[in-house]
């Protein structure tokens, strides 16, 4: 597939005069720019500015309010409900992890539910966010149905994610995972390269193992023969940042691609922080990380194997991409030239001379 | 294998008797015996009865104090610290869950560490306790190393177990996983059935894949190929129950077999509470929770499959094995044959005319 690099910060400008032009007000346009400039710096493009075209849209015509009148309510000493007014996921989700680090400094741990939410995008941004302000935090939330229950042979939960992250010493452990077992983008790019998927991770209508991606129609949970820990995890997301919330249900959540691109969606999401400094203490943590990190990082590799910590990979991705550009594929460049063409704004320039 | 049904109720008094003899007091020899009978009923036969001998053990030889004197801490709202002086894991993790129960009633959320613990058996038991309160338990541990990392070969996290917890109608929804692909217990069986393991979930000594039982050195984290996902949620039980406690990670504590028998491990534990009444409401969470398990259990199955959901399978085992009786295995018996002759106590009953 051809991709074509831009400059990061190029593609933040073009995104928020996108998103403004969609009828964004400037926090919602920034903080959703952030959020999947998280993703496209590290290399998770599912959720990087792939999501731009998905995120004008849903503001245009309704689904997302770009002008939400975002409310915190402090319910106890280490508890509180962020009211997203249906804006944009990463406006209220931000919000949630700044008051999840300000409760948890007075309360030691401190929890805060994210309601009338919509998409996020990357869960891990907003776990990273609590952890560059010292904590540890866990982030979690449920998304429309796409992935079947172990012996089940029907779509059930979204591929609701998991993220942690913790402070460390030079740079933070960031852990990001769907709790399908493989992303849908998975089963995009071997449709598109005519490749087989491994066995277990995708099923066809009738819930059986399917390896042909032409014949998906569902994603399998996590863990093959062990699949109830993957559809079982998809429930502790769920339970969290629905149940715990009162929004939808996977199964009741309208489907991203619409056609319905006018009502919100109800969705929730759930932000935990923890202060080190209410347990082992601010320091002791941080050598703990660091012991541990050198430790992991130390083990015994498998022939051509490479241990790495959770977030290693994604931040010597990032670093390259800061250097040598994000790279975009042909449909979300051209979905970007639509807007640009419609709001009469610039379309990035492309990085020149790079590999 | 031929096993013995003996009564749930013999089996704990003669438990008891059994680590009181080994002098364990009575607050420590209840707390592990209620742990272990958590394991029994529920079908998760690692983490029932089939312990004791192994605690009787570490409490005799001194590795576990058998008169711990606990004290816990409150260090924020939301927050404590259980120092569990030595004693057996059961003891220490109880307090600690009764008490973020106690924490998050007012807090909203609360998370209590447990330091200087040692094994606790099985993590589901904890987390249910604080969902028969009302709340919404998560419970997380290491253990000895003994599960290679994603392309790795050599053992690094324990099976670090997640456990969770929530009311529901009816009874509590209960999810409890170990992080590795399989549980050893899984190997032991196929070595003497002389079966093959499923494809990539046990490695040999050089960290490659095997189906051998007999050439089984180290597990596999979940996940396969998605192999990161399951070792980043071990790091996630490793990040929260030893770094967060100042406790020894996963390749610090000594091996759970010997031959020390004599040292503590220093074993940390993670317990978390959240009061539903803090966020949702308590019968908006109950009725989410009922919603959620009704629209799970009805969910289409695969031809020949059965959805369940979490916990389930272990609530219908524990009804069977109220009425039929808990059974041993043949080394068990033999072992707690050899702990009543040398303590002079008497052996339970076994079940008769059961099938």
């Amino acid at each position: 597939m051809t991709v074509t690099r831009f400059a990061a910060k190029s593609l933040c400008l073009f995104s928020e005069a996108a998103l403004r032009a969609a009828g964004a007000d400037g926090p919602s346009a920034q903080d959703a720019t952030r959020a999947m400039l998280h993703g496209s710096l590290h290399g998770i493009d599912s959720h990087g500015f792939r999501l731009l075209p998905h995120y004008v849209r849903a503001i245009r015509e309704g689904r997302v309010n770009g002008q939400p009148r975002l409310r915190f309510r402090r319910t106890r000493p280490g508890s509180g409900i962020v009211d997203a007014d249906d804006g944009h996921g990463a406006r209220g989700t931000y919000l949630a992890a700044t008051h999840a680090v300000e409760l948890a400094r007075v309360s030691g741990a401190a929890a805060v539910a994210v309601v009338r939410s919509s998409h996020f995008g990357p869960a891990g941004a907003y776990a990273l966010e609590i952890a560059r302000a010292g904590l540890f935090g866990l982030v979690m939330c449920n998304s429309d149905a796409f992935v079947r229950l172990h012996d089940g042979a029907e779509r059930f939960h979204g591929t609701n994610p998991i993220a942690a992250a913790a402070p460390a010493p030079g740079y933070p452990w960031l852990f990001d995972m769907a709790t399908s077992a493989i992303p849908f983008n998975r089963v995009k790019l071997a449709q598109s390269l005519k490749q087989a998927l491994p066995e277990g991770t995708a099923s066809d209508a009738e819930g059986r193992d399917t390896t042909d991606p032409a014949g998906v129609a569902m994603l399998a949970p996590l863990g093959r023969e062990q699949g109830y820990k993957g559809a079982g995890l998809a429930g502790l997301a769920e339970v969290l940042s629905a149940v715990m919330t009162g929004m939808n249900l996977s199964p009741e959540i309208l489907p991203m691609q619409g056609p319905d691109w006018s009502t919100p969606r109800r969705m929730g999401a759930f932000v935990l922080a923890l202060d080190p400094a209410a347990f082992a203490g601010a320091q002791a943590f941080l050598d703990g990380m660091g012991r541990y990190l050198a430790l992991l990082r130390g083990s015994r590799p498998v022939e051509g194997g490479r241990v790495l910590a959770p977030g290693d990979r994604e931040w010597e991705e990032a670093a390259r991409r800061q250097r040598e550009g994000v790279p975009l594929d042909p449909s979300t460049i051209a979905a970007m030239e639509e807007i640009a063409a419609a709001a009469s704004i610039p379309m990035p320039t492309a990085v020149t001379g790079n590999p």
